[in-house]
């Protein structure tokens, strides 16, 4: 959809942003490129202040970035408040999102039990499998070699890329994206000892998903042994995440690649859990709480608190070990130098008469 | 399947358990919810006292309780030493275990070399490959989009989740369990630096996994590069797990979450690898070890010890490291008012005669 | 393939290596095995010095080790400076690299669009689907359950094992092979905050893999928002291995299992980075760095230096921290004692006349 650099100026005022629009207005825009990579007829844009000196470089048409760069007088551009914002707004109008070719459901080609009841407008690709007493609401697209197991209760607009696992029972509202190969609602590991060996405790729990959650590939998501995890509206997953049974995620929070979620954790709303970090079973994290990247919580986690560390304790604490840590050695020549002056006072003490 | 609480005690005396009922023996109960969740005609259970604040509100008809919890006078119990294991056996009378829809073979459904041999009532779904001269035992159930390479040689009773991939040569026992998307027996990282560039090494090793094995969703068990990779008995594997090439682990061993295991690592019986843990190649761990969670073990840990923190040490000494860093701001105050007080006698022995 | 171990020693030559036989060239072998598992008629190895004490328990009629091993001497041998490149051409002589079934593409069994072009002597296994537009060179070989998007650009000699995903528009080199159940292009976590609520910024960048690169299971490769992400030619991924949107990783690295990189990452050439490593978003690392195994890096690396810790440093300066912490128990007690000498001082002073 080709267009001009003051059309995406009016594009941006539309979201109710205020650009100021530099250079030449008709200046022809089709596209959205990186610094790097930006031609002619492309828009690019500058976020991070570190790649600034990269401005100098680019070949694009314009540039989105904030008022007052100095080194980039030569581009036309659009300056506003928020470039990472405006170039998200540039690239739904440039480019919008991925379109997903229309597939039929055809029972000789992908394996949908005949109790199954699937909405309209569905995209079914040859090779799933849809098992029985499923309910699937409207505008589904599931991709090949996904499978929904038995009873499961699915929303509108559901989006399943290929391979993608959902075990019996699981409740899925409008909205929700699951990349490929993730697996939803497998067993937890849930056995109780019995004379040295483990008994499996059956899992006869399960998985709700709210509407709006997108979960990226490779992720597992445990059922409850008993009762329900749950993924709150509009929860965003990274890639291989690990969440155990029973726990509870809250509204809009953003959970990075590799994270860990032992059983019966409950996390609040808007909570930040940055890549690799791993809390322990049943710890409660508050709202707005931050677990930076690798941290390991052993303990609850107060509301809007930022905690970093294994164990993972309040960032300020954190980094204040680091620096004393870092300066062990000094202290160590310090004390080192306390007992050398003290032995010498003690010499002098007891060859004087005191 | 319901039933009453007295029947549910004389269960519990089956399992050769002590149960003492109190309350009305003829309450009818037909299925177990948590302490939230309950209704009418169901029986929770308190097992972690944290939540013991939950008894006052829950809408069960009975709870599974240690003896002497003083708050819920109201409610019939069954009062036992292990609620746990209590309530294990009632999910089991009351729920069982998960049945699997039957599908007899069907090659126009599913892909099965004409020179495998699977046992008698088995169950595969379409769009699963069985490749040449694969062995399976009897009672098999096989869900959609898994793979099993050639030559595999399989015991009774498997039970494979969608999207399992098997590769050649592998061994399997009786009833073992794979969740879906999770790969044995995949070639492990084996290359050889040849002027800069990385070899391939073939990695002719295969992966044996024993009897009573339970793998999680979305694990890999690379093949040992000559060998074996051996899975002891009654192991199981949470989610996300990475084993490798010639990773030896014993018996009875439970493994949460994203722990990794480099190759050629030796774990003894019934050890605990907490999630995220990880251990360095050619580590021996002795039987019934402990490693916590995100522990980083780079040394042979004995028999019996819980080892913690990256690198792992046992957990006493590395507690200990912990306290001694949080009192590091004290003790640098400590150094720092010696220092100010040796000056002080230093000034005034230098002015006196001494 | 029988052969001897006169024939094997020319082979090693023939590598430009310097073998030295030992013992009865005419040894017939056959095969390759481990210590502990070798029979008659196989040769096993010595690589790593602390599986010594296994050679006199051995059953293999012959041995690669180095030279002046002492207790060996009842064993034929080749004596060789790297025991380790021997074993790999040897295994390479006596079995090969693995061979796939021969399986011509049959529409009716695999899903193929008809505006696909595919080149000759593909092997596809029913069940794979080539999405529309897509490009593959010759002799690719597709397992059963792999997906390929849109518009990919794959060159010759592709090998996928079974349920590997390839999202839209990937650009993939000569001689790449992708392990089970690995993602290949999948949408990033890219959002921007609207009012309290993540608005999913479109994916609309692609990923690139060049030649010779092997990528194990269950990895996921995020595309870049905006551009590529890349992994150079000769590089070799572990398994569960997570790739963020954007980030670049250069010619013949090696990562280990369950490593992370965060977005916008640059990784030079010849990196390492071991099990369970993680890197922030927007880092540089050298070409030949080394990231420890766990490492946290939240700083740039320079080329050639080791990291370990959380977070990250040169690996000397992390060890002297780990030193120094040990340490913390005897450098307390110090400063206790310190305290109490100087006490004494200052009570024998103020009681004296000075």
């Amino acid at each position: 959809m080709p267009t001009t650099l003051a059309e995406l100026c009016r594009t941006l005022e539309g979201h109710g942003m205020k650009p100021v629009l530099k250079g030449e207005g008709e200046t022809p825009i089709r596209a959205v490129a990186t610094l790097e990579d930006a031609d002619e007829g492309e828009i690019t844009f500058l976020s991070n202040p570190k790649y600034e000196k990269m401005l100098s470089g680019t070949h694009a048409s314009a540039v989105v970035l904030k008022p007052q760069v100095a080194s980039c007088d030569r581009l036309a551009r659009l300056e506003v408040d928020d470039p990472y914002a405006a170039i998200t707004a540039l690239i739904v109008k440039l480019h919008g999102y991925r379109q997903h070719r229309r597939v039929a459901p055809d029972p000789s080609q992908s394996h949908i039990a005949s109790s199954a009841t699937i909405g309209e407008n569905a995209s079914i690709y040859p090779g799933a499998t849809i098992d029985e007493d499923v309910v699937i609401g409207k505008n589904a697209v599931i991709y090949p070699g996904c499978y929904i197991g038995p009873r499961c209760r699915i929303g509108h607009n559901l989006l399943l890329f290929p391979n993608v696992v959902i075990y019996d029972g699981t409740i899925i509202g409008d909205r929700v994206t699951i990349h490929a190969g993730s697996v939803v609602a497998e067993d937890g590991l849930g056995y109780a000892p019995v004379n040295g060996k483990w008994v499996k405790i059956p899992q006869i729990g399960n998985v709700q998903i709210d509407d709006d959650v997108e979960i990226g590939a490779n992720c597992s998501i445990d059922r409850a042994t008993v009762g329900r995890t749950r993924i709150g509206a509009g929860t965003k997953f990274s890639n291989l995440i690990a969440v155990g049974h029973g726990t509870q995620i809250g509204e809009d929070c953003m959970l990075v690649a590799q994270v860990g979620l032992a059983g019966s954790v409950g996390v609040g709303k808007h909570v930040t859990l940055a890549g690799q970090a791993g809390v322990v079973g049943h710890i409660q994290i508050g709202d707005n709480a931050t677990i930076a990247a690798k941290a390991g919580v052993a303990h609850n986690v107060p509301p809007g608190v930022t905690v970093l560390g294994q164990p993972a304790i309040p960032i300020r604490e954190m980094r204040r070990n680091f620096a004393h840590i870092k300066r062990l050695p000094e202290l160590n020549r310090t004390v080192k130098e306390l007992e050398k002056k003290l032995a010498e006072i003690e010499a002098r003490l007891s060859g004087s008469d005191v």
